[in-house]
């Protein structure tokens, strides 16, 4: 469970909690707001999956060991660059993946930025009102962790192994730097190509044994680049 | 859904919002520990919600046009004179269900009492870890009601029209006062012969046509009994 710039310390404390009641362990937080987190006060059963939280400065690390991240979003935003699906479809396949899974909430306010989505495989949403889609924090992780954990019992295990953020992440690298040194790359646009082409590689699902084979491409193409 | 003796005005609050994310409507507060909780902060998109809640001094009236009652418990509680079920087939019988449905959460701390269960047709609980069942109670109501939306393209239409709360209480008053004039009843141990048969009433689904017969069947038997 990845929580990105979260502000208040109350909904750490909150999904902390859902994290013990469902048997999860592993929570990181990426930038938070207040650094006195741990001292959440509503963690009464979380303050063990707390106490062991650790801090990111980036999403980047916070999932660079992790080979399926799946993003959470109000029904209300669209992005049309991602798939959205219902988080049951989501959480049946966290269950079945073979390799680690993150799963992020953005902020209270905002949810998570386009940046951020751009490192997920996935969008889940919960099927919430239209008119009245934000959910509390805490509620919509004490959701998903139930949805995952409710359909235990499915035996959908997938035989893919995903290669895993770090990963997927030096292939976003080098396939930029091999785009803007062709000259593909506008600066004007670069961020949002950077965002277009980190989407694209998440999208493409390569498997753990593809992913040395196209960094060898790519390293190959940038060193003949490099000699030119 | 009605929330018994919560103390904490934020859980009402947060119950108020996950109503409002899943499209209910209809709040109702036994006893509160604050008659303040109107002001309840956390309510962002529950605010029309709560202020349209409705304060009740007994279970028995905030239930009493209720045909179907399920209370919530962790799974620590034990309670063998009721049958527990897990949240999923609770939630598709509500959806099923022909009939005002009401959905119980009791105290932060000590949750249903033993007499608030006797109103209970039945029990259902969320499916946490033994070692850490006890959940925080905005984030239970969130994933409850969730439970009840997430169904909602199953037809399970029950045929079924069971009696409201307060034919069940009736008859519940009739026949006490019947066992009690019969002797049956123990005064020492009347409290606990009162909620044994509370729960019977209920567990027994009395239809809302069969209701009528047997007021009538209890009430020539006082009338005998009066004679006599």
């Amino acid at each position: 469970m990845v929580l990105v710039s979260v502000r208040n310390p109350l909904n750490i404390g909150a999904a902390a909690r859902a994290m013990a009641n469902f048997g999860f362990d592993d929570l990181r937080v990426v930038k938070p707001y207040d650094l006195a987190f741990r001292e959440a006060v509503s963690a009464v059963g979380g303050a063990g999956v707390l106490s062991r939280a650790r801090v990111f400065d980036t999403l980047a690390d916070a999932v660079s060991d992790c080979s399926l991240v799946v993003g959470t979003t109000a029904a209300a935003h669209r992005v049309p660059q991602h798939p959205i699906e219902r988080i049951e479809p989501a959480a049946s396949a966290m269950r079945g993946h073979d390799g680690r899974v993150a799963l992020l909430f953005g902020s209270e306010k905002f949810g998570l930025s386009n940046e951020d989505m751009s490192f997920c495989h996935v969008l889940a949403r919960i099927p919430t009102l239209p008119a009245t889609p934000s959910m509390n924090l805490g509620q919509a992780v004490a959701i998903c962790l139930y949805e995952v954990v409710r359909g235990g019992g499915e035996p959908r295990k997938s035989t893919f192994r995903a290669m895993d953020g770090a990963e997927a992440e030096q292939l976003t690298t080098m396939l930029l730097d091999v785009l803007q040194r062709s000259g593909y790359t506008n600066r004007i646009t670069a961020v949002s190509t950077d965002l277009k082409i980190r989407r694209w590689i998440r999208r493409l699902r390569i498997s753990r044994t593809d992913a040395p084979l196209l960094l060898g491409v790519l390293r190959q193409i940038l060193w003949k680049m490099g000699k030119d």
